[in-house]
């Protein structure tokens, strides 16, 4: 399903990591997105989440307050629905299948925690073809499929973080690899 | 339909503008379009579109160029698949169900000409209550529905703006009453 | 934007039509709506709706009354939120957004009164060249819009039905046409 | 997310099981896909699938020929592209975002095989609060989840059958109580 649009030059465009994980997370959970935040905005990416509570806003405040720019893509339709710490906000109006977005919002993906709806934003990230790493120690679904393969349509596997300096080693090495 | 964060304290967002518009476009369209992206920068809004051809292209360019942010929700899943100018780029895999969103990603939308898809998008726009002004020299949906109501859910009609000149001075009425 | 499956015979599947309109009517339109449902019953197709009030409920109504099947594709999650006429319910959880796919619900599209979310679909029909009649008498979009073309890329026009009884003409003609 | 429509009376409404699964399928998949199809016929229930191949169409088969009501909710947006054995179509236009839909488009689903879309699937059947069944002999992620719970929301966890006959059993148990 290609929708390509003419390109006139090279693209101006920034390169974006994406954040999924729970809207409920406990202490250490929270710690470990904002680590996970920081990193974008040291790399220089933008960070994209879902615009909520929980690892979304803990990830969000921290990039945002290390001076990277932050991108809400929110289940409801109005703008003030999003946390306070996204700089831009699109609003879908499509309830809980705007996961379906989320999870291809950004250049590469990375879970931390995540119940039923993280579940759901991992398999359409794995089935248009990001590069998802995991951030293993914050448990949910991310601990359960680190390492992990989805299904026979790609032979990488979920990458294992164990920590953030991890996951900023391996957003070192991915990132210029990506293609604009 | 509301799906509201936790808000912790005052939002760090910027407002956004919406531009809808046809892929396909004369010249006169795209100097219309023009004008309209170098207002958006201009007033220090970010501007968002569905990051085509035609109106879309046109607008982000002029946009960009004049410092302007873009952010472009496109059809497909594919970053590269948005135009040249856009800074951020959100990819939905909708297909033209992606015009659902294109419709309401600003806090005001801009009709520009104008074809089934743009109509689908104004409808929208009505729906979840967002201002929504046309160039109507641009012709297509923008001329037809130009001063008119959609139905009577609301009590404002679609404003008829004969200019950029006059776009540029309805949005800085406008733009200090839309709420973060 | 196509998914064909493997075909391994003639499909077994029956025509559908589908009506749309807005969920609050008055009498005059329900009785047109309650005529439009009877013929779908008596023509043998299925009639498929967006499953909720006003011409949705009276199309379905008196198309199951008279020995027609009736399908739902509702905005909510959850199948008991379908009006009481509907054989079946297909819940998208999409909001408004489900307008996408009511548009295109049936071989052939009915128009009876309107607001803005019929407009979409409308919008969203043309688009997607579903043949389109609009029954005038009704009001709404399918008054303002009967008659008329939505853009060029189609070279016919929505068909005005002034009566039910016209509309039955139209669809006994068109219907032997449409491709399995 | 409820959008409840009025009930004017008892419902009309019939049961309908959904089906989830791969397009791709080895012949014990599609045994025991068409075993499930001819169990559904016989409950009497309508059968809902994706529409395509594979598991989808080998159920559909079966069910249709054992006399029973199928359903399709497909990817594109032609009635033409969904397999030779529905009655219904209902065209989507979304791509694989109709994942969001299938996925609870029955009282009740069950999964046979599965890969990533399936995977998708599954994770909104738990959060719509589908009852789920496994077919764990059919491999995929219906053997990796089955007896599993997604998250701590729900207290039950994806029902374990080993045979068309355990499910046959766990359907006729499970039926009667799922409301109208």
């Amino acid at each position: 399903m290609k929708f390509p649009a003419t390109r006139t030059g090279p693209s101006i465009r920034r390169l974006q990591v994406g954040i999924i994980g729970s809207s409920e997370a406990d202490e250490a959970m929270m710690r470990l997105a904002e680590g996970a935040g920081r990193v974008v905005a040291k790399l220089g990416a933008a960070l994209v989440t879902g615009g909520r509570d929980g690892i979304m806003s803990a990830a969000s405040k921290a990039c945002a307050e290390a001076g990277g720019i932050v991108i809400a893509v929110i289940p409801g339709t109005g703008m003030e629905e999003a946390n306070s710490h996204c700089h831009y906000v699109i609003p879908t109006g499509l309830g809980w299948a705007r996961n379906v977005i989320t999870a291809i919002a950004g250049d590469v993906m990375i879970v931390i925690g995540g119940a039923a709806g993280t579940l759901s934003e991992i398999a359409y990230a794995w089935m248009y073809d990001r590069p998802i790493i995991a951030l293993s120690e914050s448990g949910g679904w991310a601990k359960r499929l680190a390492g992990e393969s989805i299904d026979h349509r790609r032979e990488d596997t979920i990458v294992d973080c164990r920590s953030v300096e991890q996951l900023e080693a391996v957003l070192r090495e991915l990132m210029p690899k990506l293609r604009r």
